[in-house]
């Protein structure tokens, strides 16, 4: 198994993103090898420092990075040696297993999109992440931002894909579905949600559950909970904002604990032929540890089999 | 100055609305009468419980009620007598300067439009809330409902709207407008907030600042902030649960409790002919209380006026 990880995304790379590797690679076997895609010399120069043996991980050189503010799809085209641009080169090779990084989110997205595709029968990919859910565990959220517009048939898909990446990477037997919406009834909601709702309902393939309002995404409701990407993205963003102000505030508590993204490992985009992992910007070592862990994870759940075989 | 109060409306009416309106009534001078809308005997019957004068309050008698799950439209044409379609009766007649109501929101927002219509040049009401800021103080987000599909010229008209209730009823010299995004950038954003940011930063008669993510929404940065109605819902929603369970679990905070709904007084609805404002469901007295002095300010702001010379 090769573990793919861009060493130069995030702010606090490559310092953080080198630590992450070291932590994780502890935790795996010793065919499990993480793929180091950036700066090969500074690399092994942070490894040496933090006293662990260069020759444990394998390396790729990309001098070039893509910063956040960068334009993916130009970002993209103009710097084949970036290490975003070289890990999805060795992805679409099969060079590496899956790939993660916490660099900027839409040329995760486009290098994707562009190199391993989107999975045939998939309208779109979309970006998932994990809700807390107060009495415990996780549920999951998509699409967070990969489609600001979307269609109605998109969303059933966005179920599916959530409903597979809940029972066969979380774990979830038989995931219920819930559509994001402003009131309980069927009748409630905007154009996209009215014509999605029939949608999701007839389709036999989600255990839908009907409409969960804003107040209700972090209820036993629904473990998958679908909308487009500009109310994912929206919420995503204000629950991160909550979370934030009560460890600013010193509030210690369980379920907001489990709001911290360190322990996630960042949020997959489902929907392309590989595990893809777009990890948070702010991502410390604990959190590109769990990045890696859960690109482990999602190799051995074979979850983009899975996902085929479902659009097929 | 007659301030129209719905003694039917909401979870724990007509007790709280009644016990909210005695507490409001020792606010107000003799010349701001309350005028409760509903069953008049029971209205009066709590009123002596409470060791009070009935003489101290204005009554119309309205003895049928709209419940919280009846169809708006439906409700209001087929009960002429219960107390919201009665307030608004009033309010049309301009025998009452505002009208109140902690009940069916739908409801409410129909009966508006019915009764005293949309102001002219207003091409929807739209309906506020107030967002805590982290710092101090409070600022407008809407809309949170009355329009689940938006055109984008609707938009810089609910930067107006706010704008106006955050100078004239909040005090806020200048408002700041945002538009809620899902970048920073004017190129971010789905297919209504592309659309909607140029009209907003050409139109001169609001001070637009540029678009605020869903992180930014408790910042100084905007103190209106402004989306469509489904994205403003779920944002209201969720944030409400944060707040709940912020209480549940103990947290003392003075941001947090900003958060309280009691403390605010509703959201009105702006756009329409005259002041109307919608209460939490859950109103208790306390609340109850702050909706009818907001009821008062907005009365004595001249908001109405206001609004109709911006629109004109």
């Amino acid at each position: 198994m090769k573990i793919g990880l861009d060493i130069l995304g995030g702010d606090f790379a490559p310092e953080a993103t080198v630590k992450g590797a070291i932590l994780a690679s502890k935790q795996l076997s010793e065919d499990q090898k993480i793929v180091l895609i950036g700066d090969q010399a500074i690399a092994k120069r942070y490894i040496e420092q933090a006293g662990e043996n260069p020759a444990f991980f394998d390396y790729v050189h990309a001098p070039d990075s893509i910063g956040m503010g960068e334009h993916p799809t130009k970002a993209i085209a103009q710097k084949p040696d970036s290490s975003i641009s070289r890990g999805f080169q060795l992805l679409k090779e099969g060079k590496i297993d899956s790939f993660a990084s916490a660099g900027n989110t839409g040329a995760m997205l486009v290098g994707s999109v562009l190199s391993v595709k989107t999975i045939p029968g998939v309208m779109r990919p979309a970006i998932a992440t994990n809700v807390p859910k107060i009495k415990s565990g996780f549920g999951i959220l998509l699409d967070v931002g990969a489609n600001a517009d979307c269609k109605p048939e998109m969303l059933p898909q966005f179920g599916l894909l959530g409903s597979l990446f809940a029972e066969h990477v979380y774990g979830i037997t038989n995931p219920t579905v819930g559509l994001v919406n402003i009131g309980e009834e069927e009748e409630k909601g905007n154009a996209l949600t009215l014509a999605a709702y029939p949608l999701m309902r007839e389709n036999g393939r989600i255990n839908f559950i009907g409409n969960i309002e804003g107040r209700e995404l972090f209820d036993e409701k629904a473990d998958v909970m679908v909308c487009d990407g500009f109310v994912g993205n929206v919420v995503l963003k204000l629950a991160e904002s909550f979370y934030v102000l009560t460890r600013k505030k010193g509030f210690q508590d369980p379920f907001f604990d489990r709001f911290n993204y360190e322990q996630y490992g960042g949020s997959p985009i489902l929907g392309v032929n590989a595990p893809v992992i777009i990890g948070h910007g702010i991502s410390s070592p604990e959190a590109i540890k769990n990045m890696v862990l859960l690109s482990k994870t999602m190799i051995e759940s074979d979850i983009i089999e899975k996902i085929k075989r479902a659009f097929n």
